[in-house]
């Protein structure tokens, strides 16, 4: 099967390696020249829980890149979903696949900028997961490390009339279906978890201080707060009778493990995960515009308070001088009829 | 003359202290009655700019402390304020005179509390500043140390006809006559630096951690956001007509200096100003309620607009489980022109 992989960074370095050595055929979309030129002349070197050199053709040609693909899987930030999207939807081809890993409501976003036409008449899959499939990073030196794998991913499609291919789910044994795009969506554990933890740190993460963001930065009360945001989500999540889990026990069945508290759960999954060293990064940029937005534009139309939420994106865009909101996934124009249709299939 | 120092805290201790050293009749009033005990039995060392021993007398018994006094010297924190003046009301005699070290709106509550009848029938003229007249750390073995003596701290009345003595202004040659308590409580520097810096660096003061607070923690976005309060609290105070200066300028005129930037002033002006070790601390216990809270209640009565306070009025209540606008100075009843009348005197 034939895989392009958009997103040269962490994630899209570590599923182009993974799938080659499946012996998957896979191109990789960088925006970066050096980057593609490095990667196509050298291969990765894949570490961790999988480990080998694979070859693999790297390219900055979005064209060059999709052509010939069966699935293509967005790896990209939230920030950069909208730019992939218009760049390939004059070049898509008849029954390809777009994956967003992870959603963050790309799956939404793509059928706005696609249009339901052309999906339907080119037959178009899209799908989203509920988070990345893997825990990695890589270096500038040619070779990504695979740390962890994630457990119980949920992936959801579109629309009913097109499921995900049993093959795509066969190369990826960490996902199971999901029953809507919201589904996915709203059981993103991330935009719980990083904005208050980030805020409530920013003057270190601001001065560049390193400290452990898991261990030092999730203090007690850090922690009842992502919980008492938490909560909210699920609010959301129910009044669109969507089926969503508290933040624990997504971690707990991601990691298969059984913490009893979040404040446990934090350090003990990730007791080494270094604190960003500037506070323009993805747990202010991608998770609030992309994540706590949608969760308090949805509670504004279904009539659901966000008081918890709603602080962390008002400080946090006063702070990084943002609009996040605006930024952000607003779900203009629909009404609580249209999103209770769209998000029970 | 004699006075009564109501509240046995760090600056309570230094200005009974100071008060003593130069021989003035001196009784302190502290709730807890061994440091009473303490305190009338050892006396006080004072340290750091003034020195000396002192012989002074405590007491849990409000009544005696503030029988005989012509000034009554408040200086427990602003959560306080309500409590003693409502124990003080049924005890006062002619001609006393209330000072509030700092106001945070001590003086109109007091109006509030003892009614305009009372003021006028004893004649009690009613006082605040605008900051502490000392920087000074108590500790329980019998010693006050005076670390620095501020400049240029505001002193008001609640109206002309009641001036503050020229006795209390000789003694405390810190203080210059402010037009009025808005004007005081509004020029109050504590109210925009410490909350959002309290707020940004949360999970470390939760977590107990020991940090510099100005120089650690007022990181460049930090102090940034401090600067956007400011602006709000100046366009308060515009629109009451009342005098106010940049927190930059307030603390460039306490301390005598000429920082060009808060971002160079604060840890310059305090290099070894340790974090709180608690979220439950003043920097938002008293900060918040009694300092931001009735600067966003004037901008909804006067039109001005206040997202930065408001947000951390916001996140710290939800953060701290504690609903600081309930709690704090909210102005209820007033409007626009009756706050202008009582502001400009």
């Amino acid at each position: 099967m034939t895989y392009a992989v958009i997103g040269g960074g962490n994630t899209g370095q570590a599923i182009a390696g993974y799938l080659r050595l499946k012996e998957e055929s896979v191109k990789l979309y960088t925006r970066d020249p050096n980057k593609a030129q490095r990667i196509s002349k050298q291969g990765l070197e894949v570490k961790g829980i999988y480990s080998g050199k694979v070859i693999l053709e790297a390219s900055t040609s979005m064209d060059e890149v999709i052509s010939d693909a069966k699935f293509i899987i967005i790896s990209t930030t939230a920030m950069g979903h909208e730019t992939i999207v218009k760049q390939i939807k004059p070049i898509l081809k008849d029954n390809q696949t777009i994956v967003f890993f992870p959603g963050y409501w790309g799956a939404l976003e793509c059928k706005r900028i696609l249009g339901e036409h052309l999906i339907k008449n080119k037959n178009i899959t899209v799908a989203e997961t509920s988070a990345m499939p893997f825990v990695s990073i890589a270096d500038n030196a040619g070779s990504v490390f695979i740390n962890k794998i994630k457990h119980n991913v949920l992936i959801s499609t579109l629309c009913e009339e097109n499921p995900i291919a049993l093959s795509f789910m066969n190369r990826f044994p960490q996902l199971i279906l999901g029953n809507s795009v919201f589904e996915t969506s709203l059981n993103n554990s991330n935009v719980v978890i990083h904005p208050p933890i980030t805020l409530f740190n920013a003057a270190r993460i601001d001065a560049s201080e390193a400290f452990q963001f898991y261990t030092d930065g999730a203090s007690p009360f850090s922690v009842n707060y992502v919980e008492k945001m938490d909560i909210e989500r699920l609010q959301i999540a129910s009044r669109l009778k969507v089926n969503t889990q508290s933040i624990l026990t997504v971690l707990n069945e991601f990691y298969d493990t059984g913490y009893p508290t979040l404040y446990e759960a934090l350090p003990g999954l990730f007791p080494t995960g270094l604190a960003p060293t500037t506070l323009d990064y993805r747990y202010m940029t991608e998770d609030i515009p992309f994540g706590l937005v949608p969760i308090s534009e949805l509670g504004k139309i279904l009539g659901v308070e966000t008081p918890y939420t709603d602080s962390i994106i008002s400080a946090a865009s006063l702070l990084m001088d943002s609009d996040y909101r605006k930024e952000g996934i607003s779900f203009k124009g629909l009404t609580k009829e249209s999103l209770l249709s769209m998000s029970v299939v």
